[in-house]
């Protein structure tokens, strides 16, 4: 019969696990809340679940599995509540802004012994995923330098900013554990920069909406990231990392394959415009891993460590960003 | 309610065809039919329809098209028997191997004054596609040549190539059609080559392997096309047009964009590998024409006279490379 | 001291041969004639060497060698007084436009025993010449399938075509020649079209702009080849090689690699414009290997038998043009 | 009779020098002095130019500049020493290691009033020089971001590395000058960090052999470098700019054009191995534009300005590196 699943938030990323769910043959999408009950009846009839509250859902014997996808404040209490209810926990990121929180949450989390997963969807990118088998295979030798760069179609409202915790929690954050991913050694000190290029309204918010990183782990290897809020040929993202005996890296996928050549040059296609279409592939192998993992007993990754581990080197660069000096990122 | 559909033929592309039935909101499968009755149970569970007799779906009340996706053979007696119950009809290439019989079953669908379908699903391909548009909207002036080349991943059986009626009807008409859609004028001539380099088995039943034609207009447009049943490095389909004031080409899609390189150089992936994978968009967008050109009462396109048009020009080549000479090309 | 070399003819690829010589430390460039003796003054003064007219040069004691690059008309008397005086011979294509006259060079060198070179200048390029030996140590196996492009920036002045032998023998006979040396097998027809679409003093001049020519071997190699008088992104010169393993091609060179990304897509550079710069480097490979040849008692590559072949091939694609039919093409 | 020039310093970098020169028809190679007579009678006797001293051609009446390409110790006595000649200079990186020298150097130039070039040829290279000349002329409109990346194929001898001032000022002075060429505002923050991964004996040496920096400017420009001295695919040389409207990019050059496909993927050439050969052109560029500045009167550019900046990124950089934080850069 499968997983039994509920979902928590029918936002924008709720429906995008539900698609998953639905494609996922060992799991069955029972029911879908959210604080807004439109919001919830749409995503229940498009996807033949039961609209149920929230709280409903965290309590419901029927169900075996919860995909917090609520706003970040509310996910530490549905965290307890699962818990307590010793229900599998499929989360977005971040866990939550505050990491004493998130130490919090892991710690229910290994009381009860539930399987928990962070999703950084992006590990599950066949591009990546193959990229970072072949690294870990040992293609291009020792790791030595890794390039990541990351350019949203654009920049979110300053509502939204205000809540998110700032650039490099709400959008590095992705990035940050790619690098943790790829580099196979944790960063331990981080130096971050922060521009207004873009949008006044994130200065407003007191935010930036131009960053760069770079990153360095124990054994001296580094990592440089790059953030726009801003992408004129389509969602721009790549990764290259550098190893003692070659290189290997990820370009963008072109919209299409048709190429003209004139007396001006050759012209193709931009990027794949959005993150939702680039990572499609990668959205659903994220939640088959997880139902597979929870199914077989198998603890899933990357897990709130994993989560906590990102925030932290985050918050690090947030800190270094404000104070203009590297900071230590804490154990 | 939509487009209710019955589906005569339930092997590989029939079930294709369900698929994208399924995914298309303004069609319903409402049947299948199958001289296989296992085939025909297995693809009605699937997608949820009922099995019926080929012949009852032909005069089933509530169906208000057919897919024709049986074997050759049976193409022209399902097009004359749904003809007469006014269906509108989506018929797989080719129609028939007899250009005659082709003919008589235009006359009953003109009579009839009904939709009428043939599956050159190249044609929708959002590759191909937006070529063809930028050709139409004059971007590379006028066209002069055009250079087509197909390799199929692996010959097929000896015993499908015997009923195939050879290369150039089986495998080559959805370049000799694509041709048409791109040249904008008629193919007045053809010579063709073809050889036997890959599979013994291929030149037993009287078929070659490896292929090339050239075809010219009566203003002197000249198409080369390439066919071969080896494809080294992936399903190799690309098309290439030169025009007064430019070029136009469609690559071949990369399996990943992972990239590595080396002392020993730069490497890539192979072309995605077979055409299901390939076309699966294509496959998705006529589907969607043919529903909604039925359902607005236009005629979809390509029609017929289509179908026929691309098999006089493969009856040609068929007789060009075994007297070898070049053929002009019935009107 | 090296070989002491005469040029006779110094028009654009006089003068490009003289530049080879003056780059090959083995060869001294001693004098230079032409019909024309501004010509020769100029090419003398530039590359340090004496004016003497061309029968002089032929009967120079301190000439070992003779660059032929007169017009065509003019290389079989030349080429008989230069065997007559025992000098090596470094001779342009096409030897001369009659296969008769060529074969009687062909006796009169053989009997002399010089070196004789046919300047088939592209098997010298790096690109192809690194191609053709990765498929002659079976890179990719079996070759199946080579498909030849060539476009030439514009048309060449219609007073030009009359005396050139037409675009098989004086454009194509270049891929002709690449054929032979890709197929690794001799064709043994040929089926040639060819239409005016670009200049009609082209036509004028009985000669074509465009052209498109199959060859076949006796195992069934099939070889496409594409000729434009018009080039729309650069001079466009493309080899592309199949065999049972894989895929070996040549690309364009772009002219530099600035790339552009906007919302409307990538652009880059067109191709090298011109063929005295694609091909700089093989011209000067070409009379190196002549140089070293004649210095070591070696016999150069290609020879008189190959400027034939390929001779014999043109003549085949023409009459196949002419006459619409495939040719058998003269042993 | 056009410039009448001397070299001082005939190793490598002078060897390159004289060729140029020897290039360029507006210059004459005089004559060439080292502290190494063999080395000197070697570069005189390969490109016609007498031996003198070092102290000689700097007094020589018979020559109009100097081109210093000596060790970096003895650039500044032969700067005043040409100065009080009035000669023009064109002057090897780094102009001194001691940015005080650089000032009192520019002092004596600026009193002298004579042309003096500092020999970034990096700027003129053809692919940099046409993306800076796109920057300039609004083509991405306003730039955000700069990303370089520089890999040199092998780290140089210990020795070596002891007198270059370090990878900062010996190797990333050549990107600290292009991201300066290329932001179009002077950087006012420099974070470096740097590694010991390729070689032990750099270490040994005080050096690192793995960098990366993140230069920021006054209004929040934001430029990102990479340097390894090891490349494992050819010399690594790229650039990329992102700015409000696009972005801008040079990649590296193949070796070859030729491409294989197998079932294994496609394969690709590496790129150039030498910056010898990827800046040829640029070397010679350089030369011409020094020797037309100096004919004409104008000032040559870079100046002695250009490099003195970069040398003060390059101090911040060795410093940050150092001290483990982020450097104001000197005005």
């Amino acid at each position: 019969m499968g997983i039994r699943i509920g979902i928590l938030g029918c936002g924008r990323i709720g429906q995008v696990h539900a698609l998953s769910i639905a494609r996922v043959s060992e799991a069955k999408l029972v029911a879908v809340g959210d604080a807004n009950p439109a919001a919830a009846g749409a995503c229940a009839r498009r996807f033949g679940a039961e609209v149920r509250e929230p709280s409903a859902i965290l309590a419901s014997k029927d169900i075996d599995a919860v995909v917090i996808a609520a706003s970040t404040p509310t996910h530490c209490d549905m965290i307890h509540a699962a818990t307590a209810e010793a229900k599998a926990i499929f989360c977005e990121k971040p866990i939550d802004l505050s990491s004493d929180r998130v130490r919090r949450c892991i710690e229910a989390i290994d009381r009860a012994g539930i399987p928990f997963m962070t999703a950084f969807n992006q590990r599950f990118d066949p591009h990546f995923g193959a990229l970072r088998q072949r690294v870990a295979a040992g293609d291009i030798g020792d790791v030595e330098t890794v390039s990541i760069t990351s350019r949203d179609p654009s920049p979110p409202p300053a509502d939204y900013v205000k809540g998110s915790g700032g650039l490099y929690r709400d959008m590095m954050i992705h990035d940050l554990d790619m690098a943790r991913f790829i580099l196979g050694e944790e960063p331990v000190q981080v130096f971050a920069v922060g521009s207004n290029l873009i949008d006044p309204a994130i200065k407003g918010a007191g935010d930036v909406d131009t960053a760069a990183v770079i990153l360095t782990t124990a054994s001296g290897k580094i990592c440089q990231i790059t953030n726009s809020r801003r992408a004129t040929y389509g969602y721009d993202k790549r990764l290259e990392v550098h190893g003692s005996k070659g290189m290997l890296r990820v370009s963008n996928i072109p919209e299409n394959m048709v190429e003209r050549a004139t007396s001006a040059g050759f012209e193709s296609a931009v990027a794949q415009a959005f993150f939702l279409e680039r990572f499609e592939a990668a959205y659903l192998a994220e939640m088959r891993h997880f139902v597979e993992a929870v199914s077989s007993g198998r603890k899933p990754q990357p897990d709130a460590q994993d989560g906590l581990r990102a925030q932290l080197i985050a918050d690090a660069a947030t800190q270094s960003w404000r104070e203009g000096r590297p900071i230590k990122i804490e154990d």
